[in-house]
């Protein structure tokens, strides 16, 4: 079952943790990285990942669990003041037939505009990264 | 803007709180509460809500939201055991626009199973109260 299995160190998470892949940062501190989807499905998508390895919410510490969602509280307002979003979904996925497409837990924090619909997840086209890195420093910018 | 505003004491959550409309209760102690979405996208759709009344996201205290996402993680468990879905969703809407319905803090446990689309949120047939409240007496009996 997709939900279990074990952990692969070669994900593109871990890549971007071990600094492998470059990522646009708008937080990191010993416990967590938030940096910008590099697949945005709307303007200023933002991920919260843990850097302890887990694969999704079942196997991960509730420790850390609890570290994450405090900071995804704060990035997200954070991303509410730059943005100014109609709405915004957070979301964590959990197994393939659910949407994950990288296995190490993450939160989306996905800004919704009225009228607009959501771009595909992980499936559309990448995004500029200079426009990623100056939307992620407006969001440092933003951040208490 | 939809993720402004002054809770409403009369919204169907609130109501669920005071006990005026009646849930299938999976879980209830002083802080949280859990039940069955009584429009589910799935089979086993759960929602989790804390007991202290808040909109969204961002006008929750944190330690709410921290007992909140522990609780989601230790229900979401139940529900897998339960269920044994291919996949888990969990949600958290802050806005209309962002998919919100209930303007009660609340996360979503959605199991996903494959090639089953979702039924729409809040939009489908009103589940049997019966059956939904087998279904969480099951994830009870799954929990730690």
């Amino acid at each position: 079952m997709s939900l279990n299995g074990t952990y692969d160190p070669d994900n593109i998470f871990a890549k971007i943790l071990r600094g492998d892949i470059p990522n646009a940062t708008v937080f990191e501190n010993d416990h967590i990285l938030s940096f910008m989807d590099a697949f945005p499905q709307s303007k200023g998508h933002t991920l919260v990942i843990p850097k302890t390895p887990s694969r999704n919410l079942f196997d991960t510490d509730p420790g850390v669990l609890v570290k994450l969602i405090s900071k995804t509280q704060i990035i997200a307002n954070a991303v509410r003041q730059t943005f100014n979003p109609d709405g915004i979904t957070i979301t964590q996925f959990n197994g393939a037939p659910a949407g994950q497409t990288v296995f190490h837990l993450h939160f989306h924090i996905i800004p919704r505009y009225k009228d607009m619909a959501l771009g595909s997840h992980a499936g559309g086209q990448m995004a500029d990264f200079e426009d990623l890195k100056e939307q992620a420093a407006k969001i440092r910018h933003n951040l208490p």
